[in-house]
C-alpha cells in the first residue's frame, strides 16, 4: 500500500464541454468526494474527443499522479475515444472481452437487437479490470499498473455517481492508505472577504499545526474553512477563535444555514408559521424558504409580485416577511428593504445593500433578508 | 494579425474548485463564448491556489496556445496567487501601479478606509495592460507578449462576464482574424433525444456542406443545433427541414423561449394579464414567468404554496396558471398537473410526466406547464 497522501488528476472528456454546451458537474462531484477521502486532487483537465489529446493527457497524468480518474467518452459512437486514448498511453491493445460482450447482449435483449456500435463498449486492454455499470451500457475500467491507478467512468452523472460509490471507493480504500480530510466551517454575513481576513489577523495564516484555513465568498456570505488530515479535535480551537473575532457577523457553523437560523429565531419568538411576499427577486426568497427544513416553524407559502402596488395577500401566518429588491445603482449596488408584519412579531422596514447582478443579485437579496431576520430575532 | 483559427487554453484557478466546493460555471460560459467567436478551445485546466502550479500551467499554456484565459485568484487575500504565478511564468516583476492604486482608493472611499490587503490588487507586471472592473475591486490583465495573449479575469461570475464582453471581446476581435461560428437552433418539447434523432433521419448526419449538427437535451426540451463558419444563409435549409420533420413538438427557434411562446399564445386569446399558483416546485414556474419579457401580456404575480390545501389567492388576472408537481415514483418519474382558470381562457386539468430529480425536476415541471399552455393556445 503506497504511503502518504495520494495525488490525483481528473480528466473530463467530451467536446461538448469545451464548446460550453454542458457544465462539468462531474468534476465538482468527484473533487468533493476525493477531498473527503483524503486524496489530494492536483488538477482537473477538460479534453475534447480527440484520441491524441486524450492519450497525451493520460500519459502525463500517470507520470504525475498516483490516481487518474477520467469521466466521459465511453459511449458507443465513433467520437467516444477514451478507451482508445488510454490504450495508446499504456501501449496495450484493445480486444473484445467475451464476458462484457455477453453482458451487453443480455442488457439489450429486453429492447431488441443490439446496435453493432455498442460492441465497442465490450473492448478492454489486458491490464484493465471491468467495473460493472448496473444502469447503463458503458462499463468502467480499473487499471493498476506501474505504480499508478487509472479509473474510467461514464460521463452520464447518475451512472458515474453510482459506480463511484459502489465500485471505485471500496477499491481506493483497499489500495491506498487514506487519511480523510476533516473540515469545520464558520459562516458569516455582512462582511466582505477582505474585512473577514483583517478581523482574523494571524489566525488565517497560522491556524495551527497541520491545519489549513481558507476564505470563500458565497451568496450566503463569507465562509471561513479550517481543515486537517490529523485529529479533527484540533479544529475546535481555531473555530472558537474565529467565532469570537467575527462576533455577530457569524450566523452559524458547518451545516447551519442562514434560513434555518432565521426561522429558528422566529420560532423562538412564538411564531409557528411563516409566509413571504417579495418583489424584484424572481422568487429567490420563497425558493430558499421552501427548501429550508425548519422543524419548529411551518412555511405556508410565498408570493412574488412585480412591485408593491399589486394588491395581493400572502397566506395567513404568524409572521409575514416582506422583501423588496430595488434596481441596481451606477456602482453595481442594489438596495434591499426587509420588514416583518404579523400577529406575533414585527420588524420595521430595514434597509441594507448588496452587490452583484443577475440571479446572484436576487439570491443575495434573499440571504440579506434572512440575515436581517436573524439579527433581529436570532 | 495571426492567421488561422486561434487555439486557446482556459485556466480556472481556485482551491475551492479542486475541493468540489463550487461548480466551475465560468469555464462553460467562456467556452461557449470562445466557440461563438471562432476560437478553438483545446483544453480547460482547473488549478489550486498554488503559485508553482499556476506558474507552470501558464508557462505550458503560453507555449501551446495563442490565447490563454485565466479566471480566479485575483482577490486581495494571501491565497490569491494568479498575479504572482503569471509574473513568474513571464519572468517579470510585480510592482504597484499608481493609477490602479488611486482607482482602488476611490472605489473604497464611499465605504471607509481600504483594507491594506487590497493594495495587492493594484500590482501589475510591465507587460500587462489593466482591464477595468466597474463592479468589483479586482482589475483584469491583458498581456500580449512573444506571440501569445494572456487574459486574467476575476472569478466572480458577474464581474468576469461583464469584463469579458466589454473589455476582452473587442481586444480579441482587433488582435485575431476570427471567423465567427453562426448557429441556428430548433427547440422542441415532448420528445426524447433519441426520438428527435430518429425523426431527423439523414439530416442529422448530413446537414449540408460545412455545416455541423448536434442534439442537446435541456430542461426546456431537446435542442437541435446547426452551425457553420461559412455563409450563415446555408443554415436556412436544414433548419426548415428540421422544423417540418419535428412537427408540433417544435415550439420555437433561436432566441424564442417556451414561456415567451406560451404567453404570446395567451395574449392572442385576449389575455392581458397572467398570474400563477404552484406547489412542489420551489417557485420554478414563477421564476421563469417573472424573467420572461413578454410585450403583450403582464405577469402580475405568482404564489407558491406547500400543497393545494392552503387557502391563498393568486393576484387577480385574466388567466391563472396552476401547476402541481407530484412526488417522484419508483422509476424516477414525476406527475405534473396543469390547469388554467380565469375570466378569459380556461384549460381543464392536464397531466404529463417528467424525469429528473432536484432543482432540475422542478424546472422541467415548470417548462412542461409552459408546453401544455403553448400546445393549447399557441
Amino acid at each position: 500500500m503506497p504511503d502518504g497522501t495520494p495525488r490525483a488528476i481528473l480528466l473530463s472528456i467530451g467536446t461538448e464541454i469545451l464548446l460550453g454546451e454542458i457544465v462539468d458537474t462531474n468534476a465538482a462531484h468527484l473533487a468533493a468526494k476525493l477531498a473527503g477521502l483524503g486524496v489530494d486532487l492536483r488538477t482537473v483537465r477538460q479534453l475534447p474527443d480527440d484520441r491524441a489529446a486524450i492519450a497525451a493527457a493520460f500519459a502525463e497524468a500517470r507520470d504525475a499522479a498516483d490516481l487518474v480518474v477520467a469521466t466521459g467518452g465511453l459511449g458507443p459512437t465513433h467520437d467516444d475515444l477514451t478507451r482508445e486514448g488510454l490504450a495508446a498511453a499504456l501501449g496495450e491493445e484493445l480486444a473484445p472481452d467475451p464476458a462484457l460482450e455477453s453482458e451487453l447482449r443480455q442488457r439489450f435483449a429486453a429492447y431488441g437487437p443490439m446496435p453493432a456500435s455498442n460492441l465497442r463498449q465490450a473492448l478492454r486492454v489486458p491490464s484493465a479490470e471491468a467495473l460493472p455499470n448496473p444502469i447503463g451500457s458503458a462499463p468502467g475500467w480499473w487499471v493498476d499498473r506501474d505504480g499508478s491507478v487509472v479509473v474510467l467512468l461514464p460521463g452520464v452523472p447518475s451512472e458515474m455517481r453510482r459506480m463511484w460509490s459502489d465500485q471505485v471507493v471500496p477499491r481506493l480504500e483497499a489500495h491506498f492508505a487514506l487519511s480523510p480530510l476533516h473540515v469545520r466551517t464558520v459562516k458569516t454575513f455582512g462582511l466582505g472577504e477582505s474585512a473577514v481576513g483583517e478581523a482574523l489577523g494571524e489566525l488565517l495564516g497560522r491556524p495551527g499545526d497541520g491545519i489549513s484555513a481558507g476564505i470563500y465568498a458565497r451568496d450566503d456570505g463569507v465562509h471561513l474553512r479550517f481543515s486537517t488530515r490529523a485529529d479533527p479535535a484540533r479544529l475546535a480551537f481555531p473555530l472558537a477563535q474565529a467565532v469570537r473575532l467575527l462576533g455577530d457577523h457569524v450566523y452559524g457553523t458547518d451545516e447551519e444555514t442562514l434560513a434555518k437560523v432565521a426561522l429558528h429565531g422566529l420560532a423562538q419568538h412564538g411564531c409557528g408559521s411563516l409566509a413571504s411576499v417579495e418583489s424584484g427577486t424572481a422568487g429567490a426568497l420563497l425558493a430558499i424558504l421552501s427548501e429550508c427544513q425548519a422543524p419548529d416553524i411551518a412555511y405556508v407559502g410565498g408570493l412574488l409580485v412585480p412591485d408593491r402596488s399589486v394588491a395581493a395577500a400572502a397566506p395567513t401566518a404568524d409572521a409575514v416577511v416582506r422583501l423588496d429588491l430595488k434596481s441596481q445603482d451606477d456602482h453595481g449596488r442594489s438596495r434591499v428593504e426587509v420588514a416583518i408584519e404579523g400577529g406575533r412579531v414585527s420588524l420595521p422596514l430595514t434597509r441594507t445593500r448588496i452587490h452583484g447582478s443577475g440571479p446572484q443579485r436576487q439570491r443575495r437579496a434573499a440571504f440579506a433578508a434572512m440575515d436581517t431576520v436573524r439579527r433581529a430575532f436570532g
